[in-house]
């Protein structure tokens, strides 16, 4: 019983490690892709717990997606255009997915849980755009 | 004479050919890239020229940054996040550079020529932000 159990444990943790999202360090935007940019904005008062976005919040919604996700970005916002200005946003996410029709079911779908774990790293309202790339070089 | 100027415009043609920022349709986005986002307000009386901000001031940015530049991806605005609502920004263009010195040089550098293209393609003030890709995949 005891082995059992070890062993459900392993193989568990195994298959967890393979779907999980890994982190590559680097993504390829493709023109015609479409993109959830998702804004935080800065201000007196806002809190964001950049380590739990990139390491909690943004792996969950790439395990959510699969390989309907083909590209994730996260922005941290430095500064603004004027000298010593802060960053109109304090991050920004990126989500491409490869057509217009994916993008809205994958949205659809998970928006709702995506949305229910914001307050474990922000008090911030985050603004949402959907754009089309129509240029990468 | 005639033949001499005929040969000066080929080989013009040729170098400005071969040194002209060619559109490759991708982008290499990498961890640690310093990225400059120039955000283009929606909002009544709004205009923006997507083909001339695509075909030619985009063009010329990645002219006049050469090699420092290592990506470049113009986002156009399609909605944002309630149905059926407005997109943010009317577009959104981006620069990449490996590290923020090379960043503050070049726009240092260039971004007076750049502004001034401003008034041919839109009558709206960008929001401009510098950020760092803190994850890619």
């Amino acid at each position: 019983m005891k082995i059992k159990i070890t062993l459900l444990v392993i193989v568990t943790g195994l298959l967890y490690g393979f779907t999980k999202f890994e982190s590559s360090g680097e993504s390829k935007i493709e023109e015609g892709m479409i993109k959830v940019a998702i804004f935080y904005p800065n201000g007196e008062g806002n809190t964001f717990d950049m380590d739990y976005y990139t390491n909690n919040h943004m792996p969950m919604a790439a395990d959510l997606f699969g390989d309907k996700l083909k590209a994730m970005v996260i922005d941290k916002g430095l500064g603004g255009g004027a000298p010593d200005s802060p960053a109109p946003y304090v991050a920004v996410g990126y989500f491409y997915f490869p057509d217009m029709a994916t993008c809205q079911t994958q949205m659809g779908t998970h928006s709702e849980a995506l949305r229910a774990d914001v307050p474990n790293y922000t008090n911030i309202q985050p603004v949402l755009q959907i754009s089309e790339v129509v240029s990468a070089d």
